[in-house]
């Protein structure tokens, strides 16, 4: 274990990430190098500098990524209108991919030799960050200390710190939220406790970020969203960067009771794994992005979507990010974006995020055609025979030689 | 065009089928069968036997088809977790192959060499009807009067009532509803008047299923669903047919505000169209299934299920429910639903219809391996290391090879 | 009829497409512009100038497109290791894009408003040609005359020809090959006369591209191919242009005998046909392709890109090139490619075409860690433990949970 | 260690599985079962007894396997037209899952807690055993000595068999084969030695059930195949049972020098790895399996197996034949063989597997329809100019509103 020198420790702060960095420091007698992300999470970051120095680190990375966080990774995966397992929109396993790029670019500014997590040996997280860090250095050391420790429960934990004079803010000695939570600009999630169990209800003190739709106001609130090339640019008119959108959809989407979801979900190690999630801003965006879609991408290319999209979703959740194939699916998705631009003009109301109007200088709707009133001679309607002839042939065909059609 | 002695004609007994009664009978001075069913339209049926008896049509077919409609259409379909476009429930789509096998049974019972519809040259429903009706009878005629006629407006029609002494509703000669209207058990949808403009919103007085998510009651109702092998059989407790169970959602979902929604779509004909549809029933289906899967189904086959989806609800808003290839995926998605059976609990309220719970005899969830509590051995996070490592296998040694990762 | 004022038409200088010029010229009483390309058919294209101006053609098209066949639309195609139905290299689909493109483009420069081709109306061929057009320019007007006119036999098109002194070949009065034929760079193709029957073998002295692998040289010939890109750009080390790759491999594989085909095909028409083709040098190139691939490739874009690829082959055969869907899938293809670089030695005998070698500086193959050797630690073995039982652990679950396996 | 009780081997009776048998018990202290089955490899299984009997083996499993394989394994594989990436016909992954089956099944007769195999840790065949394993007994435990032990060489091997009087065959002793080699009635496989330069071309006298193609007769051979819904049952007239099929296939295959492939493949443990394969009977099963379906499948359903097939093979190539997705697509493959019967004609010469006729009472090809002579009326060339319009119009649209084409 003493082959390693210096580590990049993703740290956010808290109890046990410090723990890490000086278990780290003892296990592999090597540096520890911290890296504290923003990635609207919505806590403070700057705090975990001083934590970072109470224990020794000298190396001290604190950083701002929301924009890039938005811009590269959660934008492009909308433009897919990417949903995991029909339900869940893929907060958590976005963010990954970027924290491992950081870790491995800190890695090599630093000259440090490996990277290290807080994730555990159950989940997806460390999956995620690994494959991360594999693709992007492939000659990294990987440190994962929940699956080599032996601090298996929050009693050696705590003893572990009263050993170690690791500072244990006294709210998180007393009461501990029952549930694992992480959360980024895209969501917060919720898994543990009485999650457990598939049949009992999330209490309504667990959600943080929306309220309830009985508590959302009775009045509906009325949103116009610009889309460019698959991307919102404007909310209302006015011209946004990407993490500005989706921090005011997540106030609007909140504030209405938007995004709130429950599922049973199947995790890439194997089991299946009960987890709540509020994805306010996400679950507005999916909709509106689909309604842009719809006046704007030909019919076969959105079909095709459709099919590419759960390969992609799985690529994405199963921590490929960083992998050819989700960049040859990237590929795909984005030529389709070029003329995704309008605007859709949506209703939020007590948990509904409702499309209500869409229009764009790029629609394909054809009114003269559509109408049921007279289109003067825009669509033959003779012309359908033929399609339906020919696009039956197969099937008289078939039944003419007596092929059995039930 | 004195080659047909005859007709079998879908009939609502309304204007439109009325009139083209009356025109078989006189262009192809052939012999008129009507065909009326009880899909759960809303309407009674039996009054079309009045109508078509004093237009003297001698063969009368009027039947109640909610049970078969359900069972053998629905159900199958929501086993599939079917969404057309990402959106659309089929609502219209899947009632088609059921009309066009009875339309064909008729033929051959009463001796019919041909078959008649009333929709029109620009939409689904005319590839729905006649490729169901070549696929089960290759030799039938088929006569598509708004393909062949010259009434092309309603003033026309109208002419040709009385010409011809057709009766018309005084209701009807008043206030035509501005919408061109479809419905049967699993929704009913709008089309055409102020929904050509893709921007304007419906009116609240066009929706008839379902109250707006704003007039639904303040107070959520709870709902259990007893699945079996991927179908409902039973509500709180109570068995019901597949009809029942539907008519049942259909009145909770319409309660509560759930199902509505504003689309535009792309026909198979080559357009977009923009539609408005209420599904109150099949909308908590369509969740509820969805939760009873993520129990009881495998990940890599409800993964499947879902790359499969979009084509079988391309198959089947596109026509073609009596093909091979709609049997073929049915054969793999039954396949999967052998355990699909337990309950699922779900909170309506004002347009949300909100999973809280779900428990089954099969599942596949084991909280002795997902907890974040001691596993007792359960689950070896050790072998976390392996399975990252020979999955990162191909990802590291592209990057020792100099691939580019970004 | 008369609205049409200058028509461009494929002409290829043959009895057929002469006989269209001149009733073009008086069924729609229009100017015709006549346009006829060398793609490589293997006859001579300026005769037909000569032929066009006899029959008062006064703007005339020749060109030698065989450099933009090949580079623009073969290339491209081969990429993706095109196959149709299994068997079919697309030959004949691949060269009616280009066709299509240039009728359009004369029609813009001559102030043309219709095409035209002499495709029948039972064939992939007048689809093709047509879905291009229509695309490339929206409003153009199509005329088939195979679909229009009565001139449904040999001996009426022989009547037209002596009523309107069109100028009959000797030779082609007197012994008209049996088979509809179709030739470009990449293939020819034969249909109809005893090859309607599925049962009876094609007659030897159909063929006309290659030998038979009988009558091929007893000794095997040796090939070192150069990629780049996913391109093959040097035979045996001398660059070559794609157009001349093609010429030479199709004289290499032809004289080994390589590249015939016997299938029955469906036709986007709704038929099925039986074809025999010969494509010599597409069918080393496939094979070449894909070990360069083999080579160069990441397993999981190789995978994904054979996913795809049926769906490609489609969109190619029935007609849609010109189409956002395949444009879609050619982003997805070619962001794949940009590593598929190096050498493949094949070994041509007798109907063979086989790989025995390929090198690549690109090539993730690691002979370190493949090795039957000692492979010095570059994989642990161990990492298999781990990996296996978590991808078993979902089937372990279902089994333990008495989920039947067979 | 001690934990095992009885263990059941996948013994060969060659020296490897030998050295495991003692080394079992040593390790392990357990009781050793060997199974032996006879798969179609072209070696005796008797005396496996013998062998096992000498290292103290009380249970000994001998079993002819050969019809179970094809006919419960190689045949259903064979119905999807199964190759894995583009190239090879899966003949070492498809023999494995039934090895896993019998050794579970024997585990359960026996009362042993454990299976065991001879495979590496480097390769696919530890995964297909194991992930079967665990499919068919969860809480099987599995040994695989070749990731534990420390007999990591030749030589070490030896010096064990020395040390606990293990015979050792003095052939084997002395010209061991350069090539690591599997077989069964599917096929035959070479890896390592010189195989693991890429670019080195495969000797010739590597190769054991074929004769080159240069060496094959200089007159072909002429078969004809009888399928009865998906499956080859006679072979020139003459009944057979599946493995009968097989072996006879394999005959007449190898004398032609039909069969032989050298690719580059992706292991599913992420490397890459050099194999050269025989598989004379199922390359010709796979053209003919081809040919009959090209008559006697609708389109759709062809299209939609060839869109599934690449998953299938992945799916088998990884191991996971025991699992819910296998089974879900097999079912989707089998619903598309009713039909798939006739006869189809094949000439063998020289490498080549030729078909040159097929023909069956379930044949979908229409003669009357596809003729380029008069078709009588069966199809009406002007249908093709509806099916083309509209298709055609949401390209025209699409260009209609400028979106540019190219």
């Amino acid at each position: 274990m003493s082959d390693v020198k210096k580590v990049v420790l993703a740290y956010s702060g808290g109890l046990d990430t410090s723990v890490i960095v000086k278990w780290l420091q003892e296990t592999y007698n090597c540096e520890v190098v911290t890296f504290t992300a923003d990635i609207g999470q919505g806590e403070e970051v700057e705090p975990a500098r001083a934590k970072a120095e109470a224990l020794g680190v000298k190396e001290i990375y604190i950083e701002d990524l929301r924009e890039e966080f938005v811009r590269d990774f959660v934008y492009p995966m909308f433009r897919a209108n990417t949903i995991y397992e029909g339900e869940y929109l893929l907060g958590t396993s976005i963010a990954r991919p970027l924290i491992a790029k950081r870790l491995i670019d800190i890695a090599n500014e630093t000259g440090a030799d490996a990277i290290s997590h807080g994730a555990t040996g159950k989940g997806n997280d460390q999956v995620r960050f690994e494959l991360g860090g594999y693709a992007l250095k492939p000659g990294v050391k990987v440190i994962a200390p929940w699956r080599e420790w032996d601090l298996t429960s929050r009693e050696k934990l705590m003893a572990y710190c009263e050993e170690h004079n690791i500072p244990v803010d006294f709210s998180s000695k007393k009461k501990k939220s029952p549930y694992s939570m992480d959360a980024n600009l895209l969501h917060i999630s919720y898994e543990g406790g009485i999650l457990e169990d598939p049949w009992a209800e999330a209490e309504e003190d667990m959600w943080r970020w929306s309220v309830s739709p009985e508590a959302a106001p009775d009045k509906p609130t009325y949103v116009e969203l610009t889309f460019e090339k698959g991307d919102i640019v404007a909310i209302d008119g006015e011209a946004l960067k990407p993490h500005e959108v989706l921090e005011k959809l997540n106030k609007l989407g909140g504030d209405n009771g938007i995004g709130r979801l429950d599922i049973v979900e199947n995790r890439y190690v194997g089991m299946k794994s009960r987890g709540c999630y509020e994805t306010p801003g996400g679950s507005i965006m999916l909709r509106a992005h689909r309604a842009i879609e719809s006046l704007t991408l030909d019919r076969e290319e959105a079909h095709l979507k459709d099919q590419l999209m759960p390969k992609y979703a799985e690529v994405i959740y199963n921590g490929y990010w960083w992998s050819p194939e989700r960049r040859m699916l990237q590929a795909a998705i984005d030529e389709t974006q070029h003329n995704v631009s309008g605007v859709v003009r949506m209703k939020l109301y007590k948990g509904n995020a409702i499309v209500v109007g869409r229009q764009s200088e790029q629609s394909l709707f054809d009114e003269s055609i559509a109408t049921f009133e007279d289109d003067a001679g825009a669509y033959d309607q003779k012309d359908a025979e033929g399609f339906i002839k020919l696009n039956a042939l197969r099937l008289r065909i078939a039944a003419g030689k007596g092929r059995q059609q039930s």
